[in-house]
């Protein structure tokens, strides 16, 4: 991927790619095991006695998940780097063997006023599952830097 | 802990515990290794060369060894279950060898209009380091059951 620096941004531009990222009933179980010890996400049969009545991803699993697929989704030169995040939802759980995707887009692009290299991008993302449903969106604030100047 | 239900929340409430969450650079490491496979994450080495300069957690590991503390913190009585979450924020990055606490805050409680067995409590909770910085701070909108009521 051509690395994507602060100059080349608008609002509007979107940002998807082939990246696709498999949740398996394992994988599940195992971020729920270390940070999310809750029955929904823990195994099937204590599941069924819960608000989900289903084995569910943890929501910062999704999150967690998500972030690979920014990785291979979004090509920002210096990485990706959030200053932070607004309007995280999770319309839907992730459910075993879902397969999600990520589709980006730019709601703003603001230049630094005291740090004339970077600027903060504004975007909104929505990771969807294999039936084009969202499970979740949110808006996040990225670190955005200016292509370096050779010298004159 | 007592379990705690939707009656029993009111704005200013505040929830702390004696739990702590010590994030090492093995888990810095393996959690980037599965989620968010950047430098600044992956190794001191190549860190040393990124905007952060050195190995820093990633943001959704900060969010879900919160998770963690959250889950030993709040006892709501049917689980953690979050609908979405609005200003999250990273102040600092977590760093090798910290260790984290919570501090949460209800800010409001609103019974369901649709569901009379529940409603939601709006929470600010803050992960906080070993010096009582703030490393992350989010609002949290979590779902609230009411207490069984016996039959007269």
């Amino acid at each position: 991927m051509e690395k994507t620096f602060l100059e080349d941004l608008a609002p509007g531009q979107v940002f998807t790619s082939d990246a696709r990222a498999v949740v398996d009933a394992p994988s599940i179980k195992r971020f729920a095991g270390e940070f999310d010890q809750q029955p929904f996400h823990l195994d099937e049969a204590s599941a069924q006695d819960t608000f989900f009545k289903k084995l569910v991803a943890s929501g910062w699993h999704t999150t967690a998940v998500t972030m690979q697929l920014i990785i291979k989704t979004l090509p920002l030169s210096h990485g990706i780097i959030g200053t932070g995040v607004d309007e995280l939802r999770w319309p839907r759980p992730v459910k075993p063997g879902d397969t999600l995707r990520l589709h980006c887009e730019v709601i703003d692009v603001t230049p630094s006023k005291l740090e004339p290299s970077r600027g903060t991008v504004r975007v909104r993302m929505t990771t969807l599952n294999q039936h084009d449903q969202a499970v979740q969106t949110m808006i996040a604030n990225l670190v955005a830097f200016r292509r370096p100047q050779r010298a004159a």
